[in-house]
């Protein structure tokens, strides 16, 4: 493997890996007060679609790396949209 | 531009821009609590490499879309150390 390719695949990693922490934090604490609900919405959209590109494209590393991300950010925005949910039916109860 | 090309675009359209509205977010709320430390971090040393791996292969939609990221996820991180930083000079100053 050459270098462009080395540094390629290591920024594949660290994008791909970098929403596990966030995800685990998000599970543990159940504190989503400072995420952004558009930011997500927009980025699970968008690795839905590189998902599909991949698959169009049949190109695995892209089918991989975005769909270990898409179950990531996914489990962060079910979090933040159940979040919201609880919330608006404690203020209708009161 | 074909079917498989256009959804591509859309794909990184879309996950270059869900960073704005979390750094939106970020400066005007100052609240990077529910916010990964480890996850910005992973996440912008992953788009840094991603930028020298464009440059390296002379790849321009590489370069501009991770370039914005990095402004926008770099900003983000940055408030996440300002933060830490301010929270541990005040616990210094009782």
């Amino acid at each position: 493997m050459d270098f462009t390719s080395i540094i390629g695949n290591v920024a594949a990693l660290l994008t791909t890996i970098s929403f596990l922490p966030q995800a685990i934090k998000t599970i543990k604490t159940k504190d989503t007060g400072g995420l952004s609900f558009p930011m997500y919405l927009l980025f699970v959209t968008g690795v839905t679609l590189w998902l599909i590109y991949g698959t169009l494209n049949n190109q695995m590393p892209i089918i991989i790396g975005n769909l270990v991300t898409l179950i990531l950010a996914g489990i962060i925005l079910g979090f933040m949209i159940k979040t919201q949910f609880s919330k608006k039916f404690k203020r209708r109860l009161r």
